[in-house]
């Protein structure tokens, strides 16, 4: 099972996201266990403060660093494995599948989420193993980026999602976006399903979602393409795309 | 006041985010309102099914058209502007900073998250005017997208943060990343402040932080430089950093 710690100062925006859907499902079946913190009960501190002007000036409030790593050192403590301790910060590695992917792997994370100006270097240099943004754009705390986090490494789990194929076939597992999907009705106020699909042969409906794949990568994320070795077969294709897309 | 309505089949994972700190501070000072639906209730099919197999075949189930076109229009119907109707999904566009300003400057937003394998791909052509993927990996639904969005925005809002400084000089916003920051103690269990921080001499600690926002976005995040325009002082402390580096 794994064991997951969230550091935070506001636990209970944890409350809503731990508690339902998938991830709710997760810790019923016990593949993870979640253990959300506040860290402020670490402060040793008479009025409990966990921030501090900055050296130097400027705006905002700095994380100390005392409530922080007394929790960390807490919590790797009680520990049977060698924690990540996971900082999530604009700053940070960019987050990807392929992390999700080696986090997944991991008996036990440590996530810290700031809020406020920024964290005391010193929890940086000397308690963490990773720092990780969710992506190019700045966020009121770092809570969220530790509920995506979570989300993407937990539905990874054996049995989480029930079904292997489901996240085989993801999009960024594959190097390609996934291609369009539809259901019924086949004609939905006038707006119809490519005929196709609706064919019956499986061999044309393959093809053709493995070339929708292909043009809306193309069309959407190009940069993905450079990544990956395309077939024979998907190279044909990229031509007729891109004379299709002329 | 901006709008922000919100389909999901888990309205519940809203009340953690929506219900502390800032996005509830930014919705008690009347800056933002929020409405989480159900859009299962707009099904008019007498189970209320919102979902159903793939045409074609394959793994997982599709969210049908119906459900999410009745509710996004009723929620148009119902408002006083043009609402931007934003999907997340992992085949959308890259979320950035530059979007978060441009969605701030919106009166309203519609926000569809899907659960489940996908959408039926008329919900996309027909209604949907920005899909945004927030990065390169796979969630569980688009729930935890949509929050991050919509946090990333309302932070945005005129007297949200209460101190205008505080989002100018994010990163991202600068082009460069956030120097480091300390706060007290200055010597915590042998562990110190860089003494230019508290030598008192503003000259000195302004360019510190420059040159050190400098460094970390070279060693963390060159590709952030490749867009940004250096001064002559940025460009001669950049030769330093490369020769520092080596």
């Amino acid at each position: 099972m794994m064991k997951i710690d969230v550091l935070t100062l506001f636990p209970e925006m944890f409350e809503g996201v731990f508690g339902h859907s998938i991830l709710k499902k997760a810790e019923d079946q016990h593949a993870v266990q979640y253990n959300v913190v506040n860290f402020r009960s670490y402060a040793d501190n008479k009025h409990q403060t966990v921030d501090d002007y900055p050296y130097g000036g400027g705006a905002g409030m700095v994380l100390k660093p005392q409530p922080i790593f007394d929790a960390v050192k807490d919590l790797q403590d009680k520990s049977s494995s060698s924690p990540r301790v996971i900082l999530l910060c604009p700053q940070g590695e960019r987050y990807t599948q392929n992390k999700a992917e080696e986090l997944a792997a991991s008996d036990h994370l440590i996530f810290i989420c700031g809020h406020y100006e920024g964290y005391d270097e010193r929890i940086r240099e000397h308690i963490v193993t990773d720092e990780i943004s969710i992506g190019d754009y700045v966020l009121t705390g770092g809570e969220l980026g530790a509920m995506v986090v979570i989300d993407s490494v937990v539905r990874l789990l054996p049995e989480v999602l029930g079904n292997e194929e489901s996240h085989m076939k993801d999009s960024f597992s594959t190097g390609v976006l996934e291609h369009p999907h539809y259901t019924r009705p086949a004609d939905f106020r006038g707006m119809k399903v490519p005929e196709v699909l609706t064919s019956g042969n499986h061999r044309l409906i393959n093809e053709w979602r493995d070339k929708e794949s292909l043009r809306r990568t193309y069309m959407r994320r190009p940069d993905l393409l450079e990544g990956t070795e395309l077939t024979s077969q998907q190279k044909k294709w990229l031509e007729e795309i891109k004379k299709d897309a002329k």
